[in-house]
This record gives structure tokens, C-alpha cells and sequence, in this order.
């Protein structure tokens, strides 16, 4: 059978191929890069009209990793997702308390998301300075009231729910936190979407 | 603020919208809901059109679970995504060998993917009777291959690579190799829609 086998030469191909029917080259190589990436793990280049990148954010992200912060990532899915092998080089971590007992005790007993509990977790954190959302608008919700409250002060927030109750709303919310930001406009995104997003960044970092 | 915080009223009306948007209710209630929770995870309607469901397929993997098969996962993203607490009622594991030493380790001296030769290793074992591909067309690539050469005898293969070298065609593949399949037809797919289709079957599986 032939195919290319090499992991290598399979990335760069898909990423000419993106790059040819999309056209178009960003000038600024960490947005090229994102939007790119994010059309690599989707397969689907709506992402390139629906990404929305505060001039800010790259900056804010690279300088916290490399001051060795936490990265709160919604789900399991977001930290599997994220290069943890990259992010080492900077001791920085991935952290997630959706799992965390008194977190699940917590949620039951007020009868919302664990997402909710577990980044009210995050907040007490002064490290964690990047939240990587990619599931629950909850979390959005959430942290959105913690930093309105003065209890969270994130240096970024990608923002990238996907869904049919919340997501987009939530997405619209993140603009106006004060917060520079990385989100996809209504219902696309996920976890892999949030994972993409940081290694895009993590790579073009190492470049 | 005013928003849906309970966890299954959120899902219970993302569905409501998702049948409404689609206007059809299938008729076979495990089709039913592997297209619809795709399109929950995704927010991606086309999945409705490029989803190709095998008719042995569901009653092979409902058999399999129920007899305590191990299933494997391509990635970690596969692995996180699938609801293991659901799994373990019935004795079932995910597996996954991409990050062992010796297959990092053959995979570097022979220049092919790790997911090549992650495949290899999980074939050895019979009890893998599931395979769930959301990544790496090179994994179906190589399990077409042991399955060839009468090494794999999988019950059931979820082939859904995303991107945009060699996915479309290791999908296209999956359905000449005599076992009953899930496919997403073209680049679309990934490592979420794996584990989502094994999820939407053990939630009917409980119903």
C-alpha cells in the first residue's frame, strides 16, 4: 500500500493543503498558526470566519507560560489534548477539578455543573493565568461572576464551548470581561478546539 | 443571570433543538442517537450526511461490551472521551499503547507513526474486539494490513480520522475489510466523534 507513513511529512502536507484552499496566509505568524491548527484537528475551515483573536492574547499566553503558570482547561479532553511534553519546558501545568470529590459533592448539592465548582476551585489559584474552555459554558458563566466579583484576574481566556444551550451566548460574554481572549463565534468549538489553540501557540513558541 | 445551570436540562433541550434543526427522528433509536449526540459534541449538522452506519455494527459492539471486551482507543482524547464509569458495568476497558517505551521506541527506528505500532500491539491481545480510530489513518492503514494477514479479528471498527492526508481514504477502506464499521464519509471526524458514537451506544444501552 502507499501512503505517506512519515508523521512529519503528513502535517506539513495537511497544512499546504489548508493553506491552499484557504488561500491566504495571516501576517502574523501565532494567528496563521491557530487558525491553521484549528483547521487541521476539524477538518472544517469555517473556523477560519468564526475565530475571533484579541491582539492581546497571544502575548498575554506566551508571557504566562513562560513565567511557569497553571492552564485551567475544562475537561479531561482539553488536558489530554494539550502538548504537556512542550509545556514542561516551562513547568508550566494543566490542572481540572471536575473530578476532584468535594467538587462532585458540591455541584450535587446545588444542583449545577461540576465545570461551575471546579473553576470557582481554579479562581483561589493566583497561578492558574490561562483558562482553556472548551466544553462548558458554565464554566464561562462562572468565571465570569469570579472576576466580576474580584476573585479571578486571568491573563487570558480561550473561550471555544461547543453546543446548542449556552455556547454562543457564553462566547459573546467572554468579549466583555476585560480579559484579552481567544473564542469561535456561535455554536463550533470544543475541547480539541481549546487543546489546538495552545499548541499552536506552544509550536510557533519552539519555532 | 439567567441561564439553564442544571446538566440534564442543558442536554435534554440541546437535543430538542438538534431534532428540531434536523426534522427527523430515526427510526432505529441507536442510529437515533449516534447521529445525534455527533452532532452535540460537533455542532455540526453535515455529520448527519456523512455518517455511515453499518447494520451489524451496533448489535456487534453491544455484544462485545457485554462480554467484557477490551476496546481500543487511538489517542488519549479517545480514551478520555469515552464514559469509563459506563464501561466498567460491564467489565470493560479502553486501551491504548501509543505512549509505551517500546513502541515509541519502534516507531522512531522504523520512521512510521506511533499509532502504526500501538495498533500492532493491540491486536495481539484477542479480548480488543472493538477499535476505535478518531486520529490516525495510519492505524486503519495498519489494521487493514493484520487483518490481511489474519492477525486482527475485530468485532467492530469506529473509523473516523479527521484531516486532510490520507483520512477520507482510510475511511473509505474500513468498509472492505468484512467487519461492520461506523465511518464519517470525507476529512470530517476526530478523536471526540469516536468516543461520542461508543457513548451514544452505552446510553441507550442503559435505557
Amino acid at each position: 500500500m502507499d501512503f505517506i507513513k512519515k508523521p512529519q511529512d503528513i502535517e506539513k502536507r495537511s497544512f499546504e493543503i489548508i493553506t491552499e484552499e484557504l488561500g491566504k496566509t495571516y501576517d502574523d505568524r501565532f494567528v496563521d498558526a491557530i487558525i491553521k491548527r484549528v483547521i487541521h484537528t476539524t477538518a472544517d475551515f469555517e473556523y477560519a470566519e468564526i475565530i475571533e483573536i484579541h491582539p492581546d492574547v497571544v502575548k498575554n499566553i506566551i508571557n504566562a507560560i513562560k513565567s511557569g503558570c497553571k492552564i485551567y482547561g475544562d475537561t479531561q479532553m482539553v488536558m489530554s489534548g494539550i502538548n504537556k511534553r512542550r509545556l514542561a519546558k516551562y513547568g508550566v501545568e494543566v490542572c481540572n477539578f471536575v473530578h476532584d470529590e468535594d467538587v462532585v459533592k458540591e455541584a450535587k448539592e446545588l444542583g449545577v455543573t461540576r465545570s461551575m465548582v471546579s473553576i470557582k476551585k481554579a479562581c483561589k489559584d493566583e497561578n492558574v493565568k490561562i483558562f482553556a474552555i472548551g466544553n462548558a459554558p458554565t464554566a464561562i458563566f462562572a468565571l465570569k461572576k469570579l472576576i466580576d466579583e474580584g476573585y479571578a484576574k486571568p491573563n487570558a481566556i480561550i473561550g471555544v464551548p461547543v453546543g446548542f444551550v449556552g455556547a454562543a451566548e457564553s462566547k459573546e460574554l467572554v468579549k466583555e470581561l476585560g480579559v484579552p481572549y481567544i473564542i469561535t463565534r456561535g455554536r463550533k468549538g470544543g475541547s480539541p478546539v481549546a487543546a489546538t489553540i495552545i499548541n499552536a501557540i506552544l509550536y510557533q513558541m519552539d519555532e
